[in-house]
């Protein structure tokens, strides 16, 4: 494991760029269990609606017991998407997404599982430094049951000696 | 203000059904300040990502600083909303939302307002109980420019009086 030396610069040099991305690519992003409390504290932050705060409210609601905000859901997918891809991606952020669902409940306990599917790849014509990727985000839970799902637009950077080869005209 | 006695079981008699929903109208759901320290905080819970966490790797991105998570700002949206409109109403959930998009960064000290604009309110056919709106949530900054918009089903149920002299006739 400590064999190799570490080098100061590694966090600067991300291994995916653009031009490692292709439609049909499928990248695991990890999964993570959400418990009831973490569940009840996201809630209470950002969604207090009673279906995900309080169990007896929920029991009577047409969840029939206790659900995890719907942003939760997604915020876990993009935490597992920060920590599993872009974290070694030249990533430049995200103008938008399209068609997010969600398809089933998220309960106590579930363990939810991220995955990207790379959809589109289509470098910038005006900024041939980077370029634009369609890819359907996807949470699963353990019984492999799709909970949530969208097709987001991302921008990554273009690897230098790709722009060196293209047509870079206008220097951005 | 104290001059009203309170009732215990006003927490369960929401004032908002699907009923006192038209096209065209606008709720305004109050308005947030965003923190440099809450940006830095959501982004290292959600979105550890540097444009999000770190200023000075924010100064080298393409955001020329520190802008909040995108997911914070749909959050922060989320949160106005149950305050501002759903703490009020028989809501009963949402099977997801399209053509989310993030217009523009969101930074430390700016003050974010949220709307919601109805575009469509439907009785649901088969639950009469029940009926589907579709509903453009807005968030401006404190320069009355959007930051983010999208457009989300939501689910209220019908004011008992309007189930009962509609076709309800399976009882759900």
């Amino acid at each position: 494991m400590a064999s190799r030396p570490l080098r100061l610069d590694e966090p600067r040099m991300p291994d995916i760029h653009l031009d490692d991305l292709q439609p049909g690519q499928v990248h695991h992003l990890g999964r993570r269990r959400l418990e009831r409390d973490e569940i009840i504290a996201f809630a209470r932050a950002w969604d207090p609606q009673p279906f995900h705060l309080d169990e007896a409210a929920a029991a009577e609601s047409i969840y029939g017991g206790l659900i995890a905000s719907g942003w939760h859901t997604v915020c876990v997918f993009m935490r597992l998407f920060a920590d599993g891809m872009l974290s070694r991606a030249a990533a430049m952020g995200s103008p938008g997404l399209d068609e997010l669902r969600w398809l089933k409940p998220v309960r106590p306990g579930d363990t939810l599982e991220a995955r990207l599917e790379i959809l589109e790849v289509r470098p910038s014509r005006s900024k041939p430094d980077r370029g634009i990727v369609r890819a359907r985000s996807v949470v699963v839970n353990q019984a492999d049951e799709e909970v949530l799902s969208f097709v987001a637009t991302l921008l990554f950077k273009r690897r230098p000696e790709a722009v060196w080869s293209g047509s870079a005209d206008d220097g951005r």
